[in-house]
């Protein structure tokens, strides 16, 4: 199962997120800016592939607190390293999306956009 | 960027779901059984590689409304077919989740699920 890129992520120097959209996808973002909220899925492509093989991890890091399952937590580790985050619209300019609340670094691959 | 199957998609003659976590996979299930509800992102097989070209669709199908961009929309439609539905969880029995509210076929393979 073969994912592939629709955007990266920029940061901008107000805080705030940019999601740019290839232009081979501009055509999926009609209507896009009638939309108040949106939900981001990016490919946290800092982890290593070792990373995915974590299964169990301290929640938010906090080593006082017993290992959980990833998949009882929002921890970047897990088996596919897909990051789901949903962002308030602020401006969409082309195929240029402003966002707040974006948790993603700068230059993540996005890999979906869907209403929020 | 490749994803992996963790569990798959099971009918029940009950009306739910059951998600059915791959033994390699069942160390990230610990503590889930303690969360209400969970967001369950699957690999929505049914859809072809053209499908993944289609950028505008009537949204919910309905043929008397304007197209619409998929990355505006919920549509199944999309360039990388990662469906996501925040489900609840009815029971966790060893790697076995019964869940309400997923709106996945039958044999679905599931990519990841998280607190929700």
């Amino acid at each position: 199962m073969e994912i592939i890129p629709i955007g990266t992520v920029k940061d901008r120097p107000d805080g705030n997120k940019e999601i740019r959209v290839y232009d081979e996808f501009s055509e999926g973002l009609k209507g896009v800016e009638n939309r108040g909220h949106l939900w981001v899925l990016f490919w946290m492509n800092k982890l290593s592939e070792k990373d995915r093989e974590i299964l169990l991890v301290h929640p938010r890091g906090n080593r006082a607190r017993e290992k959980q399952g990833v998949f009882a937590l929002h921890s970047p580790m897990r088996p596919n390293p897909i990051g789901m985050t949903r962002v308030r619209l602020i401006e969409r300019t082309g195929n240029t999306l402003i966002v707040e609340g974006l948790d993603a670094f700068d230059d993540t691959p996005v890999i979906d956009i869907k209403s929020g």
